[in-house]
């Protein structure tokens, strides 16, 4: 990932492999601020006020959690004490139950002198494999752009519509949904995409839009009211989102208002593809009905941050604070309003799909 | 409307009929402020700004706004200029050419030394009549709110989400979409209302929230992506809209993401209903695809207003001022997504849909 030119992950450990380093999403686009985590209460704390997110990272973030935590002790208790602590943390990823068990299982295999610096190791190795699943995913969801371009009448652009951000900041680097974008640009073909705002948290506007300008990807935001008419109007050659929880016949839970757009997308004879690692695929759930939805803090709704004309960042309230709101994290597309499931191995069927 | 208990409609003449008052729509539910329009160029400019705002009280302030043109001057070319110049402030309510058309042909064939008293007399008729359809829309509304009630298995609520707002505050009183919830919530039954927000200008969760607290009908804001998880989750018994114009095939042109919330509907089995008045209905209009989209400024999607902590009111950017926005303000939702239009007349079966 290219920030004012210079390479960055989104999550890196210090020299001495005593603190994490983070990017604070929660400051982006207004100020961009490296945060040093220093012990497992802060890593939980990253990960549930969101100043790491995205399904990928919130695994990577994890396993950095547990190194964090090999360094104060490291017998069997605390590590399933560990594990268990930073499983609370979000309810809908599967990604961090993944890392979680996958760092666990490695520990409690390993002698307990060596365990600190195994953890360490084990959290690098899957950053870098998420990065090598996020290269892969970009090649398959590059082929898949080059046919829908080249069938195109008026190949004038690409224009690609996305939801939330599955970009660089919701993985290691790269991205999922945004890795095929990247990779279209970069052969230097003409890309542009529809962010969308992605209420409440206005991931799209503050995240996708920055990492798409920093990449100097041609882009537009909407509010997320708008994709369903763009698509009706020709403005929409495809959809492509990332996932935080797949079922075993390819339902894809992602964040709230994927669905709305899915439909759009059918009702329209889009494609609507699903960029996501392997790791993303809940083999144990049979459908998306049972996957476990977040619901997040009315705060979300009806507080904003927003910059003043003074440049200074406030709080505001965007309606009466007294208003009741709910505010359900994720929803879940129906296998059948998915064209295809991009993964590092090429495309996922779902079983019993 | 009752606003802390004190009747109101949302436009009326000055006892003197030299100008005419409007709830400044911009500044609630922060502030409640009443603004006299004494001019022409007032009335054009609080419906460009939408001070005013929603088809039907968008042709009532048109009306109006030719009666306060005719206290200048009567002649036949400045009528003819006058409808023209509030004919542009909006392009897409059929209302405001409705009220306009009306006003002109009433006006032009009347002797010029009566029209002003008869251009103050024909817009509160246009108001006047503006209320009794709404009173015939919410009687109609509530017997299809009675028989979907009495349908429900569990009949502890009577749940409906709406978008946007299509209240008192879009109408001169009562409502179109939210008048047969008045009459079920007035009538003794148990409602509650899913508020979609309603980006970018958050009509829902600024004026529908606050209506329907004024009232005491029990309702939730809701983030505009979260209505699909909510129909499949079973907590919508029934959608209802209101319209900005209406093809004569049945197609409706509404606030940008109503045709998200339709496809979402109907995916779930869920009745989509338009409350409008039959001047919504746009008979020269054979479909929805002919008609205009208005593409509003960027400043409504980037920038917000919203209440401080020590109470004042700011506007922040929530997103970087350079982002490249588009801004389409309704779209148009197809005939077969929507169950019905309730009129004053009972139901409009559009023709050749």
């Amino acid at each position: 990932m290219k920030i004012n030119n210079q390479h960055y992950r989104s999550i890196w450990p210090s020299d001495t492999q005593s603190s994490v380093l983070i990017i604070d999403q929660t400051r982006l686009p207004f100020e961009f601020v490296v945060k040093e985590i220093k012990t497992l209460v802060q890593m939980e704390n990253a990960i549930t006020t969101m100043q790491v997110r995205g399904a990928p990272l919130i695994g990577a973030s994890a396993a950095y959690g547990v190194a964090l935590a090999m360094c104060i002790k490291t017998d069997d208790a605390f590590i399933e004490d560990t594990c268990k602590r930073l499983m609370a943390t979000r309810p809908t990823a599967v990604n961090l139950q993944w890392a979680l068990n996958r760092m666990k299982t490695k520990l409690l295999a390993a002698d307990e002198s060596k365990r600190s610096t195994i953890a360490w190791q084990e959290a690098a190795k899957i950053c870098n494999e998420d990065v090598e699943q996020n290269k892969a995913i970009a090649r398959h969801g590059l082929a898949i752009f080059n046919t829908i371009f080249t069938k195109k009448q008026d190949q004038t652009v690409l224009n690609v519509l996305t939801h939330c951000n599955a970009g660089w900041l919701a993985t290691v680097d790269i991205g999922t949904a945004l890795g095929p974008i990247y990779a279209f640009h970069d052969a230097g073909l003409p890309i542009h995409v529809w962010v969308d705002e992605t209420r409440p948290r206005n991931q799209g506007a503050l995240l996708t839009a920055w990492e798409l300008a920093q990449h100097g990807v041609p882009y537009t935001v909407i509010a997320d009211n708008a994709g369903g008419h763009l698509m009706q109007q020709g403005k929409v050659d495809c959809c492509i989102v990332g996932a935080d929880r797949i079922a075993n016949n390819g339902d894809v839970c992602n964040k709230i208002g994927t669905y709305l757009k899915a439909l759009a997308a059918r009702d329209n004879d889009i494609p609507f593809y699903v960029a996501a690692p392997n790791n993303t695929i809940d083999q144990a759930l049979a459908s998306g009905v049972q996957i476990p939805i977040e619901n997040r803090s009315a705060q979300e709704v009806n507080c904003v941050a927003g910059q003043l004309e003074s440049g200074e960042i406030v709080d505001v309230h965007i309606m009466d604070k007294k208003c009741p709101v709910e505010n359900p994290a994720f929803d879940v597309t129906p296998n059948d309003l998915v064209t295809s499931i991009i993964t590092e191995n090429g495309l996922f069927i779902g079983v019993g799909s």
